[in-house]
């Protein structure tokens, strides 16, 4: 993977990109793959989407003129190589380590990101707004949106398709096709995507004075793209005339499909494009992982990963033991054996939900539909009208995208439609984006909704099962990314709904768990008890309907009250544990330790813990700061 | 409109319609029209969009045998003929009356309603999980989506679309077809079906024992749609080969340009898809409120409304005074004469948002992106990124569509998109699905989003100007459906961020209300002066930030608490200040009265609040009760 040149170091800008001729180019982008590739394996992060897109980033800096021409990401976990060529090469050791460099956009960490991203879908209406703020400007500039094939499906890009050509501006989507979103891409546009990339690749061919059309068989007759696109940019380039008729229909200008490791093509299609008026869609074929032979044979596997071998791609073997994931999956495919009326729904997140399990024992029970969380949670209403049991397993973060799906197909027809939200709480490197820290909020508020929160994965377990036997209405059951310490034993307590199970009795303060806020509830009860206070431990188990009469009880006895969860404070269920209490008169001091009100950075979950409090010293402190000051004597000094 | 037969009374479930020849479907349609005309002018209701389709129910009625095949609606207001139909035709004229039927689909009032809407694009999702039911139970029955040309530009229903031709299952997609949402269609996809409207439309032919195509122009070489469609039903109709060609990429059959009111013609062709293999896609062209001449001259305004005269369409005057709805508007018009960074956004609701008094000031500064908030959401926050100040005008209820914009796009970046939240809290007549009352809940969650909401139109006005004039994150501005009485003064203080106003003073009780609260706690305070009881009453106005320094003031002075609001009380405003106080070591009560915890149904505002408990006497006795138990003497008689 030697290149023997040593362009890299010299790319300060985009500007130092202008000079270099095709050949240097090609060489840079080996120097990149390079480059990344030894980056990622340490830190970890989205290797084969930035591998896939190391030309076409190379050809759009090229060609166009960044910032000031506006290059809009979807999702931005291929952003790497933009990142390395916006100055920030020497900082992409750094990425998705705390402090450093964000795995995603940001729309403040260089004037180069003009918009954030994190999830899919967002850049085309986004990138409309820049092209309106443009023409307001009366701006010359190009505006462009970068999108996924998957990302494309989400129904945000698929509104803004629907709304870019109708409206006259000039904007470039320019469609990065590597046949993926995370998983395989399903659905018609997938389909019919497919069906293009089947038609005779764009070749480049040398401009001529008179403007031949070079480089492509022409059949009698042919109409060409280019016939249409010389209209308005006299240029030379083709393609057959019944290629990229959906895109066409929808108001796009369609140019494609191009070889998008041809950096050469590329730069001829963008120095064309960019004087095209009116809305074009440039169809980039890419793969996955390019370039590096582990991770173009298994994109999938290295589409997100940790810390890996740069030679032969071999991953650090995990020692967490039993993850959440596998946890839920199992309990799963075991129910599943004797229940056929159990369909598995995800959105594009097979691996990371678990549900892969699910898919191979049951293929034709099984759903992945694509980048499309609301026809997820409306698909799986209508399975649950027809007495089906759906689960949905979806990402907390994702589950936002449906938000009204799951308040008006679901919770409002009382369908029982199983929700399971992996990666609920802090998750981590993926930073602010992804951190699933408001469901607790914003489904507490949902009528007839129930949500359950395992204390670890043996509860998840059992939870699995609760909510499989559930059918009263919806319920959603949200775990964090990882494992867990086992705090479950033999005598555990069954899953009742709206039951809390109580670990632990102490009568000088109650501390209140949720999910990952037990262990941490528990922890801080051992640190307690060697200062001699003495703490009940309750498990909520439930963040809806909480346990009325074990919490009532709880607060009256030890008259204090702490909250633990992992997620944000302002309504979520420490709110609802005041809540409680206020309704039944219960007048005792309540702290609620949980997540700020503000957008948490990326960095390790137990440095975010620290940083934000949540954490078993901070909740024993907090707690000796409340009994001490009850009790004005005796514990104070504690 | 006599039609001198009467069928109708005769019609009690859709078998009554299966021996009613064409002739008799034809004046039973013009009944209907009379019947249902003259109910809406009695109750008010969507009248244009169930006019519209009249002998398209008719057609699906007979030719489908229902509930057993399944028919799923999407928005349900144009359902009333359905619910004629299926027994609940006396029942018609209790529409949208408290106890009576609902004006949309509700999966618990009428076997025949088999999947409940109330909001746009659902339909597709919702029959993909029907058909799957069907398929996996071997059933035979047919699956059918019905969705208007509006509600397909959500991305909800386009997402659907993507899965559903891909999945080989049979389903039926009926495009109701009237060139409207609410307001006129925007997008490529208007456009795109503006162009297949020109085509020559599928004319009733009798079927030939032969199956020869008939009444089409056929020119030579035309491979039809017929053909294709003969594949699978060797059936004998067709359309032109280059139509549809976007829904056949999509993977669908593409049947049409129907007539929508040719009932003969709308048989025939329902009765050969009834046949067909997988997706078929029937593109129906219906008018909008058909047969009433002043409903289809206007179907904009007769879209749903008041009670009106059935014989000439004349409305009755409102005298509510000037509309939280025409305040928001006006002050917007005002500032924008002097500020052309103003954007104005909506999502197909420039009436109902007051914004179509904008759109006629500044047209070009004006989108109406259709039925597709996420996407409205998204381009606002593009704009924001250029430093244009988006005005985003979207129903309180449809902006739950847009939650993951909201957080991801907007909140995340610290864009200043301004939102304004029509029709939030109890909506009354349209019921469960339009009552936005989730809203203070949802947004108060999500870190850097500011919350106010005024306590009366003249409060809207400034709080208009100040959220313009905010810039450090986005603003959500939240008003109810109608009027208020006034009650701002002119020495009434400014809006300053997160700053209260104390509208009384009073040392027994504190009485906190947010937006409609407001009133109430004002007129509690006076049932309570009467009594004896002093109490403070603030008008909160932000929901977030909360006004921390007067809150904490007042629940220590008074010893008491009162929070009103006019959303749900799990996580909303009231939950909000019993955090404060909570994080503020102040144990008082706090009575937190707003909304159940539950779906409310249709019914008048007044009444429902009588209902729920939010009104002035409910909060008085809740006072009194509260005064009483702290006092144990003196006030507890009163």
């Amino acid at each position: 993977m030697e290149s023997g040149t040593n362009l890299l170091s010299q790319i300060n800008s985009p500007a130092d990109l202008k000079p270099l001729n095709v050949e240097q180019l090609r060489s840079l982008a080996e120097e990149i793959r390079v480059y990344l590739t030894e980056c990622v394996s340490k830190t970890g992060g989205h290797l084969a989407p930035s591998l896939g897109v190391v030309e076409l980033t190379l050809a759009l800096h090229k060609v166009y003129d960044l910032p000031k021409d506006k290059l809009i990401w979807d999702v931005g976990h291929q952003a790497y190589v933009h990142k390395i060529l916006t100055g920030r090469r020497d900082q992409l050791p750094t990425i998705r380590q705390h402090g450093g460099l964000s795995g995603f956009l940001r729309i403040d960490e260089s004037p180069y990101d003009l918009y954030g991203a994190g999830h899919a879908s967002t850049s085309i209406s986004a990138a409309m707004g820049f092209a309106k703020a443009r023409d307001f400007r009366g701006g010359k500039e190009s505006v462009l949106a970068l999108i996924g094939d998957g990302a494309l499906t989400g129904g945000l890009a698929l509104e803004g398709m629907n709304n870019a050509a109708d409206d006259g501006t000039n904007i470039t989507v320019i469609l990065n096709d590597n046949e993926m979103s995370i998983a395989e891409n399903v659905g018609a546009l997938a389909t019919y995507l497919s069906k293009l990339r089947m038609e005779p690749m764009y070749q480049f061919a040398e401009s001529t004075a008179k403007g031949v059309i070079k480089g492509l068989p022409l059949g009698s007759g042919l109409i060409t793209k280019a016939a249409r696109a010389a209209k308005h940019t006299a240029t030379h380039f083709a393609t057959p005339a019944h290629t990229g008729l959906l895109f066409e229909e929808m108001g796009f200008h369609y140019i494609g499909p191009i070889d998008g490791h041809n950096v050469e093509a590329l730069i001829d299609v963008f120095n064309h494009v960019k004087k095209m008026k009116g809305a074009v869609l440039v169809h980039v074929l890419t793969v996955k992982g390019k370039g590096i032979p582990y991770a173009e044979a298994d994109s999938r596997t290295y589409h997100g990963l940790s810390k890996f071998s740069p030679d032969d791609g071999k991953m650090e073997s995990k020692t967490v033991g039993v993850s959440y994931t596998s946890a839920f999956a199992d309990t799963l495919c075991d129910l599943s054996e004797t229940d056929d009326k159990i369909i598995g729904i995800t959105a594009a997140m097979p691996d990371g939900t678990g549900l892969n399990k699910f898919a191979k024992l049951h293929p034709e029970r099984y759903f992945d539909v694509g980048i499309a969380e609301q026809h997820a949670v409306t698909f799986a209403a209508g399975l649950a009208a027809e007495n089906f049991k759906p689960v949905v397993a979806i990402y907390s973060t994702f589950l936002q995208r449906a938000y009204d799906q799951i308040v008006h197909d679901v919770a409002l027809q009382h369908l029982p439609v199983r929700f399971f939200l992996d990666r609920g709480g802090l998750v981590g490197d993926d930073g602010g984006t992804h951190h699933g820290v408001l469901d607790l909020a914003y489904l507490r508020c949902v009528p007839n909704m129930v949500i359950a929160a395992p204390k670890d994965t043996d509860e998840l377990r059992a939870m699995t099962r609760f909510a499989l036997a559930y059918s009263a209405g919806p319920i959603a059951v949200r775990y964090p990314r990882g494992g867990a310490r086992q705090l479950t034993h033999e005598d555990s307590p069954e899953i009742i709904l709206g039951k809390a199970e109580i670990l632990q009795d102490g009568d000088d303060i109650a501390l209140i768990g949720l999910g990952a806020g037990v262990e941490i509830a528990l922890d801080a009860a051992a640190l307690l008890a060697d200062c001699g206070v003495r703490a009940t431990v309750v498990n909520a188990r439930f963040c809806k309907p909480l346990d009325a009469e074990t919490i009532l009880d709880v607060a009256r006895r030890c008259g204090r009250v702490i909250t633990i969860e992992d997620g944000v404070t302002p309504g979520g269920f420490g709110s609802g544990v005041l809540e409680l209490l206020a309704d039944n008169g219960v007048m005792v001091p309540v702290a609620r330790i949980g997540l700020p009100d503000e957008f948490i950075e990326h960095g390790p979950v137990p440095l975010l813990r620290e940083i934000v409090g949540l954490t078993a010293p901070a909740v024993a402190a907090k707690a000796r700061e409340m009994v001490g000051t009850r009790r004005e004597s005796g514990y104070a000094a504690v």
